[in-house]
């Protein structure tokens, strides 16, 4: 008989134990109420077996991945997906995007499915959590499910969302995008290291010519959920489980160009200058200054900078900038690029340079519905989870279908708030309390 | 017969009619008293002819140059320099270094020479005056004495210096440094381009299998004078024909590395950044700020910044730049850096960043001669032309002749202080009035 559900571990549901060289889980697959939990072993493992595609040659778990979008890495990584879809009881299809499909049926069958996933393709030198975690968790809510013969009112639907961090092609949610109808138009043909995007897709098993086929609607899901690493540090620092995702970010992308005049170091005096990286730094300053001069959780980054001509010896020419703004009211984000625009003609004027500051990209904020995230706290505290409300400052495929239907996210804490770097970290026991939740909230919302 | 010089103009010794399509000059050969002077439509024609070596494809004379050392437009520049040098009396040799060097016997043949001169090789997209006027002038001086029949007491030596500017193979002063015995090691067999330095030395008429040979030792010329175009903006800006160089700048460089914590730019709040572009640009401003602390021509420089990764939605993690500060007192310019190390160690505990300052290369000043200083004063004065003494902030050959003996240079006005640009410009009437000054100087120190 299996062990009762432990209750005395506020953050982890199931009892571990970590040995020398590997972990054994006890497998509590009921919960109080004979309702079906993880086996957090199993989740584990898979996620493990899923960081062997991209590995770093040398290489073990914890080391990263190297899983680009279309990538050999990723058609790999997706084949070991599909026999993971198989075995958790679904029949796997590659949609004509690329996303990879699995539905399970509900009492109710011809209901709207409730959908949920994330996504297995990485940034180059990513780390091991990112999507996969969300991934492989939410196969294992199906194989708990499965397990436990557990069958659900509405239809299940697991979905693994093609290319969502858009190395390859440069512009990320690819298959998201098409499943909302929202891709570029020309977009099929853009060429990426002398592949067509339609080559890459049909190399994934997608069908490009018939790409409006994986167009999803308005009402042909009930609820997407998906289950994400926070990739920030605010839960780890704050030691709470789960975060319920407010919503995704508006993201604002400025492209700055500063304009002094380049000349010779030695003979140009200090007061004859007119130095772009001057007029620059200061603009730097300016956006962190500004951004920070009201509350809340707005973010404002510059984070590429060149300098021409770039020569020890001469004095900056011309500079160009990025200026990045996010946060989910694009109100407030658009009020700061007021406060920066100002700012930046005080500037050129003090520095007798020109600032020209463009608009290069819009993202509009997608807020998760207010029941699917009701759904989500009050799934955590039956697990006796500790919540907190918090915006996702990154983007994700559930922005897209935040488009179509009501929309919610769970984050799990990232050790020290990093991501996309190999040292990308959550702690096993919270990977099984983000399932466990994820479990819960599709039992709650499917019926 | 020739018409008077005239002395109506204090800027301009000789009459100048400007032509629609072209100048006519009037050809003053003597000045007051018969002393020789230059032949301003000559010097006009010959510097001319020489920007047609390295012209962009479909320029004219003012679009720049670009006639890298040891290019193919430098070889030919070169060929057509020793044809006017023959033309002026003298027989060119080239040295084992490459320079090119021309005698003329003095009175007193065994006595050491004077020696002038310049370069012609230029920076990628250089100017038409920075090296070219210098020695078109060189050999314009004896050419005019050559015409007007007149012998100095000391014999003459024209130089035209090869690789000034160190485009190629990355360090300046080339044949001056040979010259002066300051090869480094190994220099020679340094690749660029594909081509060993030794090569392309080679090329351009030199052995560098005897480059000691090109060793010129204290004491071996009287004096060295150059003329040279300003680069900056002093005499321009203060309508003064004639600089008399105090000395040339010393120049210190470091390299700066920023090390703060890359992460991604949406999931990580403000206060838990390390942004090394934050603490690079606090830095990039004091050094303008500390620089222009005290009084004094010392200037300060953040020529070259990269920022890393340099994604637009990455919080920069590492930033790498240059610092370049100069001075006539190497005493200076060390307490300047002294000061800005202790400013870094605030802004990298302010910014939790860390900041390393490390020197990457120290050029010593070099100080003109005062009696040489003073008989460029009196020549310019005999010719009713004003002065103004300064520094020079940009690198010469003069600085490796300052080692050897007597160095003495002479500036003359660049439009805007304008440099290392198709739009570097000097005035005909400067140009002449600079190549005056240096023919009377010559006349005065050779006797």
């Amino acid at each position: 008989m299996r062990p009762a559900m432990s209750h005395t571990r506020r953050r982890f549901i199931g009892s571990c134990a970590a040995l020398a060289g590997g972990v054994v889980l006890s497998v509590p697959a009921e919960g109080r109420g004979g309702r079906p939990r993880v086996n957090a072993t199993r989740l584990r493992r898979n996620l493990e077996g899923l960081g062997v595609f991209g590995r770093p040659v040398g290489g073990g778990f914890g080391d990263g991945v190297t899983r680009v979008g279309y990538s050999d890495a990723d058609v790999a990584g997706r084949a070991y997906t599909m026999d993971l879809m198989r075995r958790a009881g679904l029949t796997p299809r590659v949609d004509a995007a690329g996303n990879i499909l699995g539905r399970r049926a509900g009492r109710e069958d011809a209901l709207p499915p409730v959908l949920f996933g994330s996504h297995i393709d990485s940034v180059p030198d990513g780390g091991n959590f990112d999507g996969d975690l969300g991934s492989m968790a939410a196969i294992e809510v199906v194989e708990a499910l499965h397990e436990a013969g557990t069958m659900t009112h509405r239809p299940l639907e697991v979905v693994i969302w093609a290319n969502e961090e858009g190395v390859a092609y440069g512009n990320g949610l690819c298959g998201s995008r098409a499943a909302a109808g929202k891709l570029v138009p020309g977009e099929l043909d853009q060429v990426w290291n002398g592949v067509a995007k339609a080559d890459a897709i049909r190399k994934v098993g997608g069908d490009p010519d018939r790409i409006d086929e994986s167009r999803r609607h308005p009402g042909s899901f009930h609820a997407y959920l998906e289950l994400h690493i926070e990739q920030g540090g605010t839960l780890d620092k704050e030691g709470i489980p789960i975060g319920v995702v407010e919503g995704i970010v508006a993201i604002d992308r400025y492209e700055v160009t500063v304009r002094g005049f380049a000349n010779h170091a030695g003979t140009t005096p200090m007061p004859d200058r007119r130095d772009a990286l001057i007029a620059a730094s200061k603009l730097v300053l300016a956006v962190q200054e500004i951004v920070t001069s009201e509350p809340g959780r707005q973010v404002g980054t510059v984070g590429h900078l060149a300098v021409t001509p770039g020569a020890p010896n001469v004095v900056p020419g011309v500079v160009r900038h990025t200026i990045e703004l996010r946060d989910l009211s694009a109100g407030k984000i658009a009020r700061l690029a007021e406060a920066i625009r100002a700012r930046a003609r005080r500037i050129a004027l003090e520095t007798r340079t020109e600032i020209e500051i463009k608009p290069t990209s819009h993202h509009e904020a997608a807020l998760a519905t207010p029941w699917v995230q009701q759904a989500i706290e009050e799934a955590a505290g039956r697990l006796g989870l500790g919540t907190k409300r918090l915006p996702s400052g990154a983007g994700h495929d559930a922005q897209m279908m935040a488009l179509l239907g009501p929309m919610g996210m769970i984050f799990v804490p990232s050790v020290a708030g990093i991501s996309h770097s190999p040292r990308e970290s959550t702690r096993w026991e919270d990977c099984a309390n983000g399932a466990n939740a994820l479990l819960e909230t599709v039992l709650e919302i499917a019926g």
